[in-house]
């Protein structure tokens, strides 16, 4: 009997890093993808993510609404809570081997800590990872409640090994965005932008564009409309078209998206389009025939390492990220921004850089799950002396 | 303007765990307690502990229900999302400096989370300890969430630092539930037990008795019952009077007070009493005069340390645990149990160790927090190469 | 395609009141049962009935564990919106065509809540009685959310109609509960008690017995014990073999359950047995061999009715009930109680009456569903000049 | 002691039907206002209603995000059940002596529902008036559930006395929203559209302008865009100034929301201005200067019945509700409801109305409420032969 593997997609930045995997589960003989689809990924406002994973022939076991509206500290906690109470009922009628839960978000908790409950052996991508904001804590916290491990890169293995996981447990596969990067073509269709209309002017593919997502940093809660008034100038002063994605759900998201509508709405000949979501194959043909990636998404500095596109980023949410060369800081400062991006845009494209992966995490970590029977229910530090 | 902490009490062992801390904040002139009672500490079945807490001059801010009904692992994650709605909309209204949460149970969890993503300072205790269950990964999952700490133990530290916390961030203050065994006079009063009148035979104090607490093991879940009537044929064996505590409310409960009140139906005078709680200083001074205590709660190990009582600790829950001289371990056997317990009454009583605290430990941590004033809600990992 | 029929069935009343009906559903060549089962019909305390349901051949497309523990009224409320909640996840997998919901408890509440607002047709079942309680107010707010109504009397069916309902929505079935009782063979097997025991004495079925039910009543909330403490008096005095269930899930049941316990533990030999649950036929058998039923279950007035049954009704829960001459009231007053019973203990067997229905009622309600199908979403008052 | 009277403002138009009620409690000397906040009224889509409670004088007890986003029929199920959890947990903690909810909105319900569990006595305002949506059968259910009924109509008093109410319970007092009317300078300040930018034209009130609400009808979900495309043709072929508000939080809000940015995307230049929230006095002050108030909001047919303003009401939403001769239908046909308002156009300003209250309900609410004080939580119906 093959083995039930469930995933839980989230929010578009989920989606695009687990997609792969989910096709070699399919893909495999041994293993049953059960899909469950919640949170930010059902929601109109964040590009109803759902309707791309149905169009990439993904069919839904169930899905889940579990954002409690506010996008402010409190909702985000109430949020977690729900989606636990829902998740832990659709995980006794699926009662499935292995619950694999993706990075550090709210979401991603809620999987892991119902799952964990609930002997489900918890598998967790982008482990060991240091970045910012409260995905920093939580990241680490999932890690302490999962059983096998998908980290991204050895540096991110050695962390996890530090912070007391078992080796026989852990697995480098690098993630599996780049996946994605490796097997599509990334030539920038003539009419990528007509497919995908966003709010204000049409981009022209011809000319250079540079990309921007700037989400809001919870644990700086209450500065977010200060710090994407910063990117707004800088970005405007660039006077080239910029493709600005619509910040996630986390708290402070409001504040972020009132300061883009009220820039648009007083400047709506800017030379900018604003959009809910692309198709996880857009999204990279958007960022790999990108002048620049602008903004605090993991993206600037995972996917745009693999494609050696330069990016620039800004502020405290990835500060402690580990990067490849294409990755240049800017604080939240319009200036020391719009110099930043300058120097980019002299640069050569990067060097494309494996630091995150050369393209073959989804099928590996299949294969992992396949082969492992045996999963100790019953964590414990690996410390030799403990 | 002082500053407000926080102290969630969730269940009967929370609150002798945290009592001579919240005594100390109250009478603190630079700090405010604010206290929520939850979970199993509202429960008529677990003994009522609310009650206990006001008899002991504490008025709760608020209390909040939050235990979804079945004693399985399903409802053991649901009521962690329920806690973690409920306790969000609290500290909205509250607004603490800081939220202190004990040890490793799913309230616990609760409680770390819905601070957490609210940018409100996390106080843990009892972290870096390790033990089994569930409880084990929970318990390092909240350390990865915390921003302070006070482990009980030097090697409770160390471990801490391992998993990568910051050392300035960290205090070996001892467990608060050694100051309680410290402060009181623990001699037994003859009516102790008329005063806390429990389910069959009453105990006569002038009469050698051993203790009993056994709870549920969530990773081993379903074998609860033949665990629980292994000790209930050793026990019984033993021919001495005993003080049996129903089990906590984690999943798997009610099949273990089931095979309890199935054996006191059939044994109505065996020499017995099932409770459900003790006052926190009744509870002190029941061990304290006992021959022996048999079981899986961490108080065998952890106050019966302090004490020198000698305890037997039964199978895996507690299987990793640092323990003094006073713990003899012995598998889910009746026949080991028994003879493990037989063993033990031969003993003389141990010395008294401060393993686990020096009985100043909840005056220490209300200094502590007094003096801090800077906490940074943005975590790093502290490894020096990171 | 043949319709999807919902029934969520939340507690061992609910059960019997509604087995029937499932039955003709599973029967009925153009419906399809979709069963949910949750609440206190999921927990051990009242006695598995999900165990019964699917020794019926039953198998639940999905549980819902949603009882907030506690027993107060606080937990009784949110309860309610825990259930109503999981139960819109589960609507929103299974699409039901129609949802059917039984009586007026919280959960019943909850069911038409969530149908309601999902625009799922609502059936509902005993609309239009009179009774007392929280369920007085409760039954006629679920009968203003519902498209059909089964009513089980004539007079219920008018006061359906005074209070706005249209006549073409109400159709008189009379109760399945009743076809259980005209299905079954309902001589008492000689070893009912030892395949159903209960805490207490064991009953001898060859000597008379009666029945004792009684209820928490949430309006009267801080009362049941003293309540109840005269029910047991006057059983006691009876000097007869009692057979005694635990009280439901409402508000206060645990100050029920406690005076129970405590007089079980104090009168060990009382010829009283105490049960959780018993099958819907045992149910059924247990009744109509009783010399007298007694306390505020509507299964008293009820089935009681149809089988001609002396019962004595206590206090205010059903005090405002169509009753047949089967039933006599008695007060909270143990000396009434006792001198009551002692009448009805003196009376013949009273005629059976079709007052709730003559056995057809589950086989009626799915011929009527089957045939149903221009259900109007949007209600409006029936009056004629509204 | 004083009364304490809970109110439960969940919405802009929840507020401003209830708070001269609010400021009767406030300066009446024997009660005491206990102010929730939850639900749409927290929200910035929504326009902050809480900013104007706050600077109108109210300090919230308590707030309450209980809004499940996703603006479809199984997330308004589920934002009930946040609701009633929440709210349970409030009147824990506030112990009202009453609870007021206004009319018909699933916060409205989750309120009734709450505060009927737990015995607290519930007053209604709105109940017995007719419309259509859910919003008609959720009403007459709360009604069912409430103690004390404050209709505004003598027809919506009849409507209750035939549904069961007893008489003695109900009050006809008019709106609380008329108070408003009756006491506040309706001039329109020069700078009314200055001081409350939308987006879209700025008004110039100088110039005549429509006013349009039209709100998603829940029991049609799925229609609201074709629905909406209808009125935005018909405004638009006006060639009038309009101020348009977005629709409410229910069910389907989102597709009216889409249609209304791509109509000003693709117009901008279009003399329409798209608002989220006018304070209650400025809102009163926009219709009574209206040339029309167009849509489906039950003001066009209460607020301008009083104020004389002519109303066009589109489709079934408010299709049952009593009306004064201000208002006409026009069914969701763009020529139809452009002819509508072409008539209305020029129609004089009708004769005031006070059909739905002369301007003192709120106070004759609060007197009521202080001289009752023995309300029977144990409701029953009041037909004379019952």
């Amino acid at each position: 009997m093959s083995k039930k593997i469930c995933v839980v997609v989230n929010s578009r930045a989920n989606y695009g890093r687990i997609k792969s995997f989910m096709r070699a589960v399919q893909e495999h003989p041994e293993l049953e993808l059960q899909l469950i689809v919640g949170a930010s990924a059902l929601l109109f406002r964040f590009g109803n993510v759902i309707d791309n994973i149905r169009l990439d022939g993904f069919e839904p076991t169930a899905i889940v609404y579990s954002i409690v509206e506010g996008e402010n500290l409190t909702t985000m906690a109430k949020s977690t809570g729900l989606g636990i109470i829902e998740l832990a009922s659709l995980f006794e009628q699926m009662q499935p081997d292995f619950v694999l839960t993706v990075a550090d978000r709210f979401e991603t908790l809620a999987t892991a800590v119902a799952a964990s409950y609930m002997n489900i052996p918890v598998v967790h991508t982008q482990g060991g990872e240091v970045s910012g904001s409260i995905d920093e804590s939580v990241r680490h916290a999932i890690t302490k409640l999962s059983h096998i491990h998908f980290p991204a890169t050895e540096k991110a293995r050695d962390i996890l090994l530090r912070m007391g996981e078992d080796p026989n447990s852990v697995y480098v596969t690098g993630c599996p965005a780049m996946d994605i990067l490796a097997e599509s073509d990334l030539t920038l269709s003539p009419d990528l932008f007509e497919k995908n209309l966003g709010v204000g002017e049409v981009i022209d593919p011809g000319v250079p564009y540079v990309v921007v997502l700037q989400h809001p940093v919870t644990t700086e809660f209450g500065e977010g409309a200060d710090q994407i008034n910063h990117t707004l100038v800088a970005v405007n002063q660039l006077k080239m078209q910029a493709v600005w994605l619509w910040p996630n759900v986390d708290a402070g998201s409001d504040s972020i998206s009132k300061q883009l509508r009220t820039f648009h709405e007083h400047n709506p000949s800017a030379p900018i389009s604003f959009h809910r979501n692309f198709s996880v194959e857009d999204y990279a043909r958007l960022i790999n025939n990108a002048a620049c990636v602008i903004g605090n998404s993991s993206s600037g500095i995972r996917e745009c390492a693999f494609l050696g596109i330069p990016a620039v980023n800004i502020g405290s949410r990835q500060a402690l990220r580990e990067t490849g060369p294409n990755v240049l800081h800017a604080p939240y400062d319009s200036d020391e921004i719009y110099q930043t991006v300058q120097k980019q845009l002299q640069s050569e494209r990067f060097k494309r850089s494996n630091l995150f992966g050369n393209g073959t995490a989804g099928k590996q970590m299949a294969d992992v799950l396949a082969a492992t029977s045996d999963v100790s229910l019953q964590k414990r530090l690996w410390y030799s002396d403990v």
